[in-house]
């Protein structure tokens, strides 16, 4: 195959655009479509301070070696979060690719904020996936807002974005489904939320980032077996294979004719939100719900160690 | 397997709702769950005069059955397309379905109206599966309009629904989606629309036709080869087998939630309709789809014997 571009030899098929690029051509099809998404969306400009948030994994690092590169002024954040050697591995990564390239980087350490996962685990009956993912977006807001960021970026690709809509599409879910897009507006206790690699599949990430030579890790985290969207996502393998091009159309149109129907629904059944007691995120309750699961996390240690002094 | 309801052996097994029903019981659960269609979407009352629409295959001919059984009021309509052997097996069923419960039956002739389906077919561009359905609908609601019927019934089962709605989301079509329901109320030129089988899958009007001894046309219309829901009853089978009870799910949710977000959305854009000049059926255009389909075949024949005359 050759490249679309300059008709050398091609290195990247790329299916859903029934194309392939050579190496250099690919990063710019790779450039092209983050800048239509930071363009289209109205994501963020050079005078912006961007949080990125940084798991290790190929999504966030290759959007943060992109968006440095295209001269933006970013900064990175890791929530540590206590899971034994995964954990570990993830802060190694990405402390070492912040080291190499000379980004800046915060580390929101869960266990010193008393809320190791594991320690979170044991106290509570819902599925650890759902309370960690709602830790981690708590510290991203909490932190940007607090060290003034005007815009809070994740690596959500085109497969995270297409999986978790047909989720709230087969639950018709009017709330999720009003709300979820490449960029979320500030609101008051609320940072911007943008995802710019939102038009790139997991393929094109994971070949970026391999081009690149990110070092990445690779690893599921160990309490993720069977995982809520893996099945979706095989499943929209399929239909893109059928059709090439499903998932963006189907985001797409989303984003054109479904989302605002939604939200003309939604804005008559509207949730008053106030400052957590503790501390001051948003929250439809009196304390928010990390609050909560921090003091349930106290909670524990307190009967475990007045367990351990009873004889 | 024992049946869920008098624990004798079960005879068929429901995987989605995890159990299975002796033959009589299964019956009982068939005419359950119709009888709740009815009664939760106002479909229809023991006054009404309906009209079935009558293919031949497994669905049309058990919601006859089950129809008549229930006491209700209703005439067979059989729209006879002229595909050759299809179509006349497709007839034959029919009327001797029909003859031997002594059902009322009418018969809409499409070679007697100008619209022989392969005729059809060498006049249009378009895919013939899509012009040929409208010409069905067409003839569904002239006929229930025009003999004073009250309600016009079909045999969508939930596979059938689920299949097309899930084609209107992948595309977002709002005035598809605003439209998709077990009913649809009669407005100024269109008859009642209902679904009495919407709830029961095509496994179970299966199961209830071949139970009941009913003779139904198995082999699919020879136009129809690779037709469109096909690959997407199949990847709902596959999330069906994964979490029992999604295809209900996801329609009942698309009722309650879903629908009337695109409803709110296109109530703003209305199209006004006004009579055909041909056929007096509600039209956006001058004369109706169908009578222009009409008009090509005339031209066609007319070239066609010109071009016999002239040499």
């Amino acid at each position: 195959m050759k490249c679309r571009r300059c008709r050398q030899e091609a290195e990247v098929a790329l299916p859903s655009h029934t194309t392939g690029f050579c190496r250099e051509c690919f990063f710019l099809y790779f450039r092209r479509q983050i800048e239509r998404a930071i363009k289209k969306h109205g994501m963020f400009g050079p005078q912006d301070k961007i949080l990125v948030a940084l798991s290790g994994g190929k999504d966030s690092l290759a959007l943060m070696y992109e968006l440095a590169d295209q001269g933006y002024d970013v900064t990175g954040l890791h929530v540590y979060l206590g899971i034994g050697r995964s954990s570990e591995q993830a802060r190694h990564l990405v402390e070492s690719f912040c080291a190499k390239h000379g980004f800046k980087l915060m580390i929101a350490d869960m266990p010193a904020e008393g809320l190791a996962i594991p320690e979170v685990k044991e106290c509570i009956s819902r599925p650890i996936c759902s309370v960690c993912g709602k830790i981690k977006r708590h510290y991203f807001n909490r932190i940007a807002l607090e060290h003034g960021f005007t815009a809070l970026a994740t690596g959500h690709n085109l497969d995270d974005e297409v999986a978790r809509l047909f989720a709230n599409t087969l639950r018709w879910d009017a709330a999720y489904l009003s709300d979820q897009g490449p960029t979320l507006s500030e609101d008051s206790g609320f940072a911007r939320k943008v995802k710019p690699l939102y038009r790139l599949t997991e393929f094109e990430t994971a070949a970026y980032s391999f081009l690149r030579g990110i070092d990445y890790g690779v690893d599921p985290c160990p309490y993720s077996s069977g995982a809520s969207f893996t099945s979706h996502k095989a499943l929209w393998e399929t239909l893109e294979e059928k059709s090439p091009g499903s998932k963006i159309h189907f985001y797409d149109g989303f984003l054109k004719s479904g989302r605002k129907a939604f939200q003309s629904l939604e804005r008559e059944s509207g949730v008053e939100l106030s400052p957590c007691g503790e501390c001051g995120s948003p929250t439809s309750g009196e304390i928010c719900g990390v609050c909560l699961v921090r003091r349930r996390v106290q909670a524990r240690r307190q009967n475990q160690s007045e367990t351990e002094i009873e004889p």
